[in-house]
């Protein structure tokens, strides 16, 4: 069921996920089984090793998802892997409906958490350290001689190793003798930095010779350098989770600690191919969690290649590469000029160049775009996170014309709350289009969503291309939060046509206003994009 | 004018701020004038020793900035700075127009950029590499000579070294023996990982003896480990920026790097006191540059020392310094219980309990709450960030009625476009209070806006209360973003009575819909705290 049809990467090094465990503790997620399930398959598609699935036993939904996963997925790459507790103390492992359960999952591989911290031995888990020692043995020995392949978790290692080094140095023996693969020293609480940590992971390893991992949390800000410095004092297994989701600040994130394998070490991690696919997988993987992409996370953040300031934009020109530490296409990424009041005109020109339009000639003209842009985002625009209205302004620049294919007369926006507690959204447009006047009424689940249903109604007809348009994304943004609701809001849509996706803006004093005009500069793009010839 | 009246930290180590300048270059931040003061006064109530204030000469802004900062600016701990160029290649320093308005800025300490990487001394700069070393040599004697502190950053250092390590080193000597106080090695690029960077710091201080610093960009994830490697190798001159802003990926973030430094290092780096203002300062400065500050940062996250984990909230319950790397109070945070659906009732139970209410007792009620949290939570609400709309649920629960003041009959709200362009927007609310039934309609710049008025004019005579209650911050979340318009939104609202504030959450298909859910929470909740006697 899980077992990879082919080792495509060596087990010499083993990539750990455990997004869908440790990462689901972050605050704010919270996943579904289907969630899970997807979840699953892009990281196996992404090519890690090992996909820790949840606690099978400690909550239904981890159970079902084990149950699931057996006849649901079909992983090429990965393993899958049960999370589980030693067995609970002055019990016999045979007789722990825990560690059963582990085994009912059917997962080829097991992880075990442990205690090897003598403060938590004696005041979490209330036993002595002999018998926490005795919990290790004979539950790593129990899961072997059921064929399964056993990784056990140190939690609080690092505390626990400042503490009483030989007792922490004990457990990862006592692992490692009872047929533990893998001992994984964890930074539980996420104290550490890079150079205590290499130099604990050194000695660990000279002085017990076990197989080691690591696992980090970000809580000094630390965890992608900490993973990498436990690689180069030994350890041969990182465990991460996609984007650093985790508990309080999170977990070494797997995308900067893989592509720093990758490209910094030389060392081939992922199926050959793989890390090209590293921007797309972050966000896809963003999108199931339900969080919005970080734009500044290394290596795969829409701002991660993105240049801003005037001074580097003219050189940039020169040789890209002297301000890249890497070229963004290994990791499926691309360079951005930014439009924005800092750039000058060498940003103007080379986004002009983006877009296909020499600027180079004409200074007056650039000039007169960068005035522009200064001007509207004093107002509160952003064109950084809306290319299709900076297109769209730059291409009225241009030509000296308008690019608009209707004008507004009015338009007019009601929400309802019926006693019921039902609610009625109902819009109405006034418009002129092609020396036509039309008028056209539509409802929807809401304000904006009513706007836009009778702006197509009012115009399909006349621009029959608008029925393959259709809003993906909608973000709104309050600027000046400290005004409540008197404050401006920006909007920003996303409009597909099945073939490429476009973004506009808006902004007005509220948001049903903010989100026409960035509704407005959605289709006006749009047609302009199927070739349609301007006409109001 | 910007000399520290008294210094309170030791100059032998450096903790230099570059938010206003480089900070600057984050995608989605345009600093004003205004801004930029309000920071700078932010960066020195923290206690850094230096703010970078920008470029003058290269903007007008920070032209600007440099004069009002004269009369305006009263530092207590900081010194300002002023950044700029070596003077251009082929001129005589004395004649070079962007290093007398370094002068002209009146900063006490300067930062200079110079090139150390042949690579870009031959691309970007056009000149040789002996030019180049004039440049700096001129530059750094020349403001000397004019009584300036002068540092200097070495543009691309890292790389520079790679290429060509004597000349890399040769600049840094010849900036140190013109009068550079400080040669701070720049990875300019983000490339370096902490190993690279300890090894490089320490063979350039062995051979050159230069006083040296570090400016690390955080493109492999490691801009902060990167800066405390640098330190072990003995830099002593640190620059970051607040929140880790900056260009691309941002810069290696202060608020990390001094808790660590001060914490983990036991250095002491801030002026005595300081350390516990991390998380006060760093949200401050989010408000100002208009970002939202990140939840997961690490030790100011909202999130930092929260706990949501079933396992670990029973655990804490025993001895929160187990699951702590450090106490969140020594840097002006909190721990955090999290109420979710991946809690369980011992969270529930010690939410309550820091609510001041004890559950403990009442297994049944506690089932209740978690019962309907996870409903809740499934259609959308969160109550991590809610915890004003939490308690009343919770409240509602164990007094077993109803905690509201009014009973809503309906509401309407209109938007109306003109065709002049400007908006009416109107709201009408139709309710029931102390048994009155009472119609009011009230005008807003928003239809949130008018709503909330509505709501106001028709509550304020029974409930004069509500006229100290003020909306101050308002965000909006578009749940399952996939679906365009057609969303589910969430709505949080924060409120204060002057004395202290409280969030709510409401969750409709329309933005509208949902705002008035978390109005009509925030006005319970306020009523409630101001002591008024429930009846709807």
């Amino acid at each position: 069921m899980t077992d990879a049809p082919e080792a495509a990467v060596s087990d010499d090094f083993h990539v750990f996920d455990t997004t869908l465990r440790d990462g689901a503790q972050r605050e704010g997620i919270n996943l579904t089984v289907a969630d899970k399930l997807t979840l699953a398959r892009h990281l196996d598609d992404y090519g890690v090793g090992f996909i820790e699935g949840g606690w099978p036993g400690a909550n239904p939904r981890d159970t079902e998802f084990f149950q699931r996963a057996r006849a649901e997925l079909d992983l090429q790459h990965a393993q899958l892997v049960a999370f589980g507790a030693t067995r609970k103390a002055g019990t016999r492992v045979e007789d722990d409906p825990q560690v059963a359960a582990l085994l009912d999952s059917q997962a080829p591989v097991i992880t075990l958490v442990a205690k090897s911290h003598l403060g938590h031995v004696e005041l979490a888990l209330r036993t002595t350290p002999e018998e926490n020692l005795a919990m290790v043995r004979d539950t790593v020995a129990h899961l072997r001689s059921h064929g399964r392949r056993v990784f056990l978790d140190c939690e609080h290692f690092f505390d626990g190793y400042a503490l009483d080094p030989a007792y922490a140095k004990q457990v990862v023996r006592t692992a490692s003798d009872a047929g533990a693969d893998v001992v994984v020293l964890c930074d539980t609480n996420g104290g550490m930095l890079p150079a205590q940590v290499t130099a604990v992971v050194r000695t660990v390893l000279a002085d017990t010779g076990a197989r080691l991992g690591i696992h980090a949390q970000d809580d000094t800000g630390c965890a992608v350098a900490n993973t990498l410095a436990a690689v180069d004092a030994g350890a041969t297994h990182v465990q991460c989770t996609a984007n650093g989701y985790g508990e309080r600040v999170g977990n070494s994130n797997l995308f900067p600690v893989v592509a720093a394998l990758e490209l910094k070490y030389g060392r081939q991690v992922l199926p050959p191919g793989k890390l090209t696919e590293t921007t797309r997988i972050s966000h896809a993987i963003a999108e199931v969690v339900n969080l919005t992409p970080s734009t500044h996370q290394p290596y795969v953040g829409v701002s991660a290649f993105a240049h801003k300031a005037g001074l580097h934009a003219s050189a940039i020109k020169v040789d890209p590469d002297l301000y890249q530490h890497i070229d963004p296409a290994l990791v499926g990424n691309t360079m951005r000029m930014l439009v924005s009041d800092m750039a000058g005109r060498a940003s103007i020109e080379l986004k002009g160049k983006e877009l296909g339009i020499d600027l180079s000639d004409d200074r007056e003209l650039v000039g007169r775009v960068v005035a522009r842009v200064k001007e509207r985002e004093l107002a509160g625009y952003t064109y950084e996170a809306a290319d299709a209205s900076f297109e769209l302004l730059l291409r009225e620049e241009v030509s000296g014309k308008s690019l608009r294919y209707f004008t507004v007369e009015s338009w007019r926006a009601i929400v309802e709350d019926r006693p019921d507690g039902t609610h009625a959204n109902e819009a109405t447009v006034k418009l002129w289009a092609k020396g036509e006047r039309i008028v056209a009424t539509a409802e929807g689940n809401g304000p904006v969503n009513a706007l836009d249903r009778a702006l197509r109604v009012a115009l399909e007809r006349i621009y029959p291309q608008l029925a393959s348009m259709e809003l993906v994304d909608y973000k709104v943004r309050i600027l000046e939060g400290a005004l409540g609701t008197g404050s401006i809001t920006r909007v920003l849509v996303s409009t597909s046509d099945g073939r490429g996706e476009w973004s506009t803006v808006g902004v007005a004093e509220n948001v049903i206003a903010a989100s026409w005009q960035a509704l407005d500069d959605a289709y006006a793009y749009g047609l302009l994009r199927a070739g349609v010839e301007p006409q109001a």
